[in-house]
């Protein structure tokens, strides 16, 4: 692979930052199939690069081809696994498939998901797969922010599918869930009872149940509490009624996969079909730009850890001599 | 209880809404221990009120006073017996103390948390506790915005002692412990293997760890591995090392209790010799202004859902027919 004009490949070694090369290069060659070249325009996204404007214009023209598949659940239940299932069973179908592990838990988390990527190796030498961890370094709505460019670039690309995995339950499963075309919720025997899964919110953003390790004491316990939940709710004509299939990713005739594959296929004609796909892409577009809005003021006012003006105004409310409101306007006022 | 002037009692009925009443009447009444008057006020914070502005503004030299402790972990780990347990013991320490259980994951959660509410009913007719959950309503930032208003409040309304308690991982997680003075990260056996347990970041925010269901098997092993993830990093002088408390919160004699009182006293201690406490109040106060300063800016470049201007360029995004960071330049500047 040549390298891009002006990249110089030796700049940041320490943090292995690819130098940036040119924006224009860069897309031609990615969209060519150059792993390298669509590697370096995911990292100008990691590094909050200026020239990820210039970058984004130019890729417009290209986007909303990709099928966005979410992935999420509690720790332990398997989602690593059940996403190592699908990238097998999708890329011997023959789609490019890229895979966003997302990790919203930690600023420190850059190494976190090493055993996801150890789990992925399979996969390593192929150029029809793509796969990069995202941690939101621990800034507010920094999930929200570089996510849904990053599955841009990769919709840019020329992967026809894009998973989004990610850790946890909470704010970022919200917003990977309106990032998804299709979300997979995946729950485990054995981790908690089922009030619990209700606080977690899960029915609300769940368009499969995957329940994971069926093959553990427990499985039909929790397919029948989940059954009894979406019993409690309505299902006129026309709305999705999430399926709840049973998986072992980990066996090792990986049992319920084609029968997760099929119901997902049925969700994306569901969502072409009741016009509801058009409706969760202009919601995404409509917080990706809101995010991206609201990081261009933070900027302008100043909102930065260091700066001087925050530190003044914080240190008064913390004292009790003003309030938080009186002290956002007269950040906000300039 | 008189009603306050003006305040119209039917007003909103089907979401049992409170009226507002006077704010000054209200915080004075809170003040004085009257708990409808103070969860009129949270209410405000629930509602968000424009009267909030007020309040905010006349309660500022009241607060900084109460202790904050968090209360976080996955489901299942047996939070809220944690956090029963521990109002129950400040109580008969003669403390009053405020819980916000904050479910971060749901917009349609407000009766999500009903299995705590039923596991707290020992102090329903305690005027000394407020218990209040509080959901995020699906907003981006919601939680970031509201819980440090119900907290300043509850602050300024003679709570000594605050616990927060949220469900899950996640970026919901970094804000509460960016909240409290002391965060409690509770683990309990059979909850995923340790590298999940380092993937949820959670080494990074514990001021204390808490091995709840102590007396279920496999305690053992997760008090060894967050050992040997602590042995792991580095604690110079003055740097507060996490300890690690085995406690079996819903066991008729509440072990490790007194054990879990004595290292929260500890870490109260640190914070005050250290000057942490006066740190993380800084860091707080930074927070908050700059949640309300983005919420400002938001509403004023009508960054609301069904807003037509937003509307439009979502659809041209979604299109393809420009990108978001020039949609979102154009939603800015105009």
């Amino acid at each position: 692979v040549a390298e891009s004009p002006g990249a110089g490949a030796g700049a940041a070694p320490a943090r292995r930052r690819p130098a940036a090369g040119d924006p224009g290069t860069l897309i031609e060659r990615a969209r060519a199939g150059d792993p390298r070249s669509l590697a370096r325009l995911v990292s100008l996204v990691e590094n909050r690069s200026p020239e990820l404007r210039a970058v984004m214009k130019a890729i417009a023209p290209y986007t909303g081809q990709a099928r966005v598949i979410g992935l999420t659940g509690s720790p332990g239940v398997g989602k690593s696994t059940v996403t190592a299932a699908l990238v097998a069973a999708y890329r011997s179908a023959g789609q490019r498939v890229g895979v966003l592990a997302v990790d919203p838990t930690s600023p420190f988390s850059g190494g976190a998901l090493l055993g996801d990527r150890v789990r992925m190796q399979d996969h390593a030498t192929d150029d029809g797969v793509f796969i990069r961890s995202m941690a939101s370094r621990g800034q507010l709505g920094g999930l929200a922010w570089a996510t849904p460019q990053a599955l841009r670039i990769l919709d840019a690309a020329g992967f026809g599918l894009v998973l989004i995995e990610t850790v946890g339950v909470g704010q970022a499963e919200l917003e990977i869930a309106s990032l998804a075309d299709t979300t997979l919720v995946i729950v485990a025997p054995g981790m908690g009872d089922s009030i619990q899964a209700a606080k977690a919110g899960i029915l609300e953003i769940a368009d499969v149940f995957v329940v994971n390790k069926s093959d553990r004491p427990g499985a039909q316990e929790v397919v029948r509490d989940l059954r009894t939940m979406l019993s409690m709710g309505e299902w006129p004509e026309g709305r999705w009624k999430p399926p709840i299939v049973s998986t072992a990713a980990a066996a090792s005739d990986r049992a319920g996969l084609d029968d997760l594959l099929e119901r997902i296929g049925q969700h994306q004609a569901w969502l072409d079909s009741s016009g509801e796909l058009a409706a969760r892409r202009q919601t995404r577009a409509r917080e990706e730009i809101a995010a991206i809005a609201v990081a261009v003021l933070r900027e302008r006012m100043g909102a930065l850890p260091g700066d001087q003006r925050m530190a003044e105004l914080a240190a008064r409310v913390a004292a009790g001599e003003t309030d938080p409101y009186t002290a956002a306007d007269e950040l906000v006022s300039g």
